[in-house]
């Protein structure tokens, strides 16, 4: 399946008193990761894919991730992002977090759910089914 | 005017690699700050004084700090924020950081609008004239 | 084991664009209150601590949470952290997030390990044996 | 002066309820600037010109920004950051952020200053002069 790679700077401003990332962090990166796999899949932004699939984001149910090695201000990363399983209403996303010389810092797998805001209840966001043609271009590889 | 007094603790997480608050989190805490100051005044919390009053926020236009001595994790800090200024659709905030001796440790100024959705085009805002009732609410001691 | 509960407000700046809680946010709060666990447990601050026991920190090995029920600005939360499993040099953390119905919104799960300055190099972190006294601390009810 | 530029693309999680830049996250960006700046400047990351110049860190007395134009998820925005001043132990920078098609979005003034560990107290940090070989790297255009 679909599979992105972006570089990422660690920032000073990512790391804590002990000068290695602070985790939270790395649920960010990989956030951003994930949007850039959609953007890329879907062939827009997501400000744009929200509006044009007209629907409310896809949250997650799930995140576990592995802390491998630590990395640390100044440091390039690549982080690899791919689709691993596509359902109904939900995805898997896997993350790989590798260091300049290849090694695996960091691996995160999320599940994610397509939803929309509630007609009974706009305040509230339902799972719903992912529309054919995302899971088509979700699937290309 | 208004006076609002919030003690936070700095977190591990709120420090960088110099082992204090990196900076852009006090800007952070004096946003909840400033709401909390505006919930108290308004007496309900910011997700119903949006709706109670439809409108779409309180941006800045600008924000002014001065760090005069460096907090760290675990140490408890006063912050205490009140209206200096308001005028027909902005209004001005000062918030004033102290340590646990009392000495101030940063001293934050913002001039933030009063803003709804702009109705020839929602997915902008622009700012409004403040609600008579608040710019009562606000005036109080 | 020991179990301490941590009330925490929901702010603006926590949510996203969909107005619930930007998810690495949970792990900042989660991070937070394992940080008060130990507090707690050994009677000084974090500050303290990493001094008194002469050590680098407890990084995490592993994190995942479940998402149940999104929460938004201006909610009050109670997080109930308690201490799993300790082993030799690592431990275990359960976050339970609690809504002000009692409903569970997020439950998280950590593995952190007890890690000191690598005497070869130390800009490296190594696990070490987490000091008994620690063990029989974090034990007690 | 030195002047450097770098394109940031403006993530979901840097953006609030109302869709727009939740302003910490300004600052953030405006610090990893001014990172690379020196970086450029100095011709290593900032993990090695702390090291390389043994000292720790380049910490703000003074923040100033205007925020002209909100930026939303999914723009690419260009930060131009320039020293344009510099005094015996501190520095003043001046970011601009512009959107995609050249307006000024926030315009950001930093002063910092130089800071070495106190050898009365090595946990507090003191201003100290800036060598001169970064004054006249610095000064380069």
């Amino acid at each position: 399946m679909l599979v992105n790679s972006r570089v990422v700077r660690i920032e000073w401003g990512d790391c804590d008193p002990a000068g290695i990332v602070y985790y939270p962090r790395y649920f960010a990166f990989f956030d951003a990761c994930t949007s850039a796999l959609l953007e890329r899949a879907l062939g827009m932004t997501k400000h744009h894919y929200l509006k044009a699939y007209d629907f409310a984001g896809h949250p997650l149910v799930n995140a576990r991730s592995r802390f491998l090695i630590p990395t640390r201000f100044g440091d390039d990363v690549t982080i690899e992002t791919s689709v691993t399983e596509i359902k109904r209403s939900s995805f898997q996303i896997t993350h790989l977090l590798k260091k300049a010389d290849g090694a695996l810092g960091v691996e995160g797998f999320e599940t994610r759910v397509w939803t929309g805001r509630d007609p009974a209840d706009p305040s509230k966001i339902r799972s719903r089914p992912i529309p054919a043609e995302v899971i088509e271009k979700l699937s290309r590889s």
